[in-house]
């Protein structure tokens, strides 16, 4: 299982507990002689539910990589009824970032993008505001922006589902964007469109969260990453933080704290999702190690 | 301002925010000898609001300490308006413990209490169920059991009222009692009543929180201590602390993960509440450091 | 792999990373009827090493329990040279707290054991003072006190050694016990003797490490629980926690804050060793989810 | 005390505790017309030494604000023997960065910079390789690049010094600059040089301290932000934080993970300094809220 730089398949697989799955899955890897380098699973007793990531590398790989899926299927999953994923490493996947006028998670992740830590490529920023256009444009990426109100916002998604089809976008990240998606757009991302919301959820769920907090008098804030679903707020949390406080910070003191928070936040459920290590279940995610 | 052992007298102060107040009381206590080993104040700049706690010692004071409230009331509060409350040191005040029957919390505060780290005297401990009683004698601690039920609970709360009234109680500590007191019983003993809540409130409030915590699929989880309000689970949050979970940790997991958290977070509460360091305003506390 | 309360088999493995071992793990337990409730294993790339711990069902398990540790040494532990030890889920440990004058983690052990939390007898608490004999006898457990000088040392370290022997004591949690222990009593006991010291090793290792963080003007303190080896406080960590603290704080409120982390990082320690979660490798632990 | 933009004069005092002081100095603001908006002080009683930190507005101070630092040393400091510093919020500070490859920390300091979260001038990148002038210019700063090797090394110091004295540099921040400074050098700026270390000093100072925390199977990482001495790594702590990992993380992911920690802790300590709310005495800090 020596880890090296050679191009890899990744399964996500889950399905009801039963026995034999863990054995079935890597004999298959192994007789076929794929070198597996990562592998985590786990049983939710309560549901009798399994779940498990695994990672091979595919150069003394017995199977042809566009036949691995339909040999898995045919040999493995049918039997046990799973439900799977093949991912490669070599699939470099495409991200739209979706900004308004905040720039920390911007830059966070733009910096990140540009120091190499991210294997993704980023080749449309879209706004609703032209104010972090020339922030783009310092990192020469393509800033779109389509300003929304209430008459115009059915028609703006169009034309931004659109331009995202076009790039072939594979998944959106809301950093700050503050607009709510509707549901017919965000049916068209199902689990690929990872936002930042400003509490500690479900706690504060809505607009002003830092204001509430404040007004709650609670002695710790935090943030929340999470897939964006169509009940708001409510979708798959992938990642939390939390910093303390108390009642000598004013409510800008509670949102400058929260944008260090909001941003490492948001980028460590960015790095999940690119790593595929990140499984949904039930409005819940299984977050491999 | 050197510490040692003297007798002290503790102030907690809030009013309107206005010029030359922490002057006003420094001065005072300055030109009567008394020494000053504490004093943390700050200013609500959103609400122009001053609060203060100081503590100084009594052996050089000029005042004697039964006129100190007289004279600290007409020499300098009323000029400015001020509400405030005189504590004295070699006043231990009495603790009632309420439990049902878990006993983590109940042990985490007679350990300490027993060690020495708290200044307190609990003479009495009360619950709704006869599990832990041998804990209360193995202390050597009074254990009156007073059932409940929908019928009898008012009647049982006038006779818990009489014999706190007659123990000459403080303040109470609810550890994990799983009664909702009556908003009647709450009003008898205002801003002293703590209760340890075993989620990161506001986020699931009410009954079962580690179950509505794993179902909604947070990551990390927390417990509340607040002194108790009529309106459940809304009283001022005193102390708050948290942990990481992850989609591996069952419901059960959660409960022992959440005891260490509660016990903590709850003596956490009660120490600061036996140091004077609270002051309470508009549902929110002041924690002094 | 439904989670109950049937008897089960634990084995802790390790080994040079190759192909195949998960499988023939799994299968070995498969094909012989064994349902696994728990499986964690993970690969330490940069040395090539593997890692697991796997628990089964008992009940329908084919192989009698007696002889699974031959069965498995011969059909899988030799064909890969793995190092394994194998555990029973109904043999209860018998644990002997070392204990000096302060009591808090004596009575957050004894009240986790008193409350059902852990599976483990507590036969034996030893001391080098009398101090808190009275709460052993509180707690109805035997207590021997050993004091001990330059002169005494070997001698009473052999009469503890051949108490702890008659007693059947599988481990040994120290509870600040302030005593180094020798070199020949701790290799009596490998891996089988628990700390906790009292800061975030390896800063301050050693006396009085508050007094030291105070003085080096740390933010932030710890505590961290390891197994006790013949190098002083450089055993293999086993659990570490922190809290803030800032310049206001005294060492007296460090040693005040301190007690808490103290107790819960012991705490955990023991309970991961309860559970044979706990592979030491190479003077570091693997410690399984 | 109501905050609002108006210019405003700030006093760092520390001195040895005496009865009165407090009332001084807040008499002396209040007698000539300045309105404290803020105010901080606490009194370390185990070395009896007195620290506080006040700011007021000017508008109404009647002491212009040429003579202020005059008048308050006659009127007030030499009858206490204070030591204080005196500071004005319209000075914007001059800072010069130090960096060498990795670009994490340097963006973070000039996103926030750019989105206006510090008041600073940001005029001078130093570096002792070209790989970040790229990201310099994108920023728009001047970026001069010093190659240091141990014949050049002070002949460089020399033109670094002339350089940041001809940009009149204020203080300096070591965004993981991995060289260092020559005790000459660091004479020139006291308490004006700020490094990231990557590590939870004092345990692992020096070099490559992920590797050794790896080595030391530590369960918690840390980073630490201190002012520079002559003494490598000992200087008075400033701010520091950790996050938790486990036996899984490779040194790769030790690394990765510390990125975000070290770059939050750094721009943690150069926002407190900024705000004059640091004091340093007897090579520790003290932190205003």
């Amino acid at each position: 299982m020596a880890k090296n730089n050679k191009e890899t398949a990744i399964l996500l697989i889950h399905c009801a507990d039963q026995q034999g799955i863990l054995a079935a899955v890597t004999q298959f890897l192994n007789k076929n002689d794929g070198n597996i380098i990562y592998l985590d699973q786990n049983v939710d007793a309560a549901e009798s539910l399994f779940f498990m990531r695994v990672e091979w590398e595919l150069d003394q790989f017995a199977i042809p990589r566009e036949k691995i899926s339909d040999y898995f299927d045919t040999l493995v999953a049918r039997k046990y009824n799973m439900l799977y994923s093949l991912h490669f490493s070599n699939e470099k996947p495409r991200m739209a970032l979706f900004v308004s006028r905040m720039s920390h998670c911007l830059f966070d992740i733009l910096s990140r993008h540009m120091a190499g830590e991210w294997e993704v490529d980023i080749p449309l920023i879209i706004s609703n505001h032209e104010d972090l256009r020339p922030v783009a444009e310092r990192f020469g990426i393509e800033f779109v922006c389509f300003p929304k109100n209430q008459e115009n916002k059915s028609a703006q998604e169009n034309q931004e589902i659109a331009l995202l089809r076009k790039k072939k976008i594979d998944f959106i990240v809301l950093g700050r964007y503050m607009q709510v998606l509707s549901d017919q757009f965000v049916s068209q991302f199902p689990n690929a469109i990872i936002n930042i919301h400003h509490s500690f959820l479900p706690a504060f769920a809505g607009a002003k969260p830092y204001h509430a907090a404040h007004e709650r008098g609670v002695k710790i804030i935090g943030a929340t990453s999470h897939y964006v679903t169509a009940d708001l707020d409510a979708g798959p949390i992938i990642a939390q933080d939390v910093v303390r406080i108390s009642h000598v910070d004013s409510v800008d003191n509670l949102i400058r704290k929260g944008r260090d928070l909001e941003k490492i936040v948001l980028s460590e459920a960015v790095y999940k999702h690119l790593q595929r290590k990140i499984l949904v279940f039930n409005n819940r995610t299984i977050i491999f190690n």
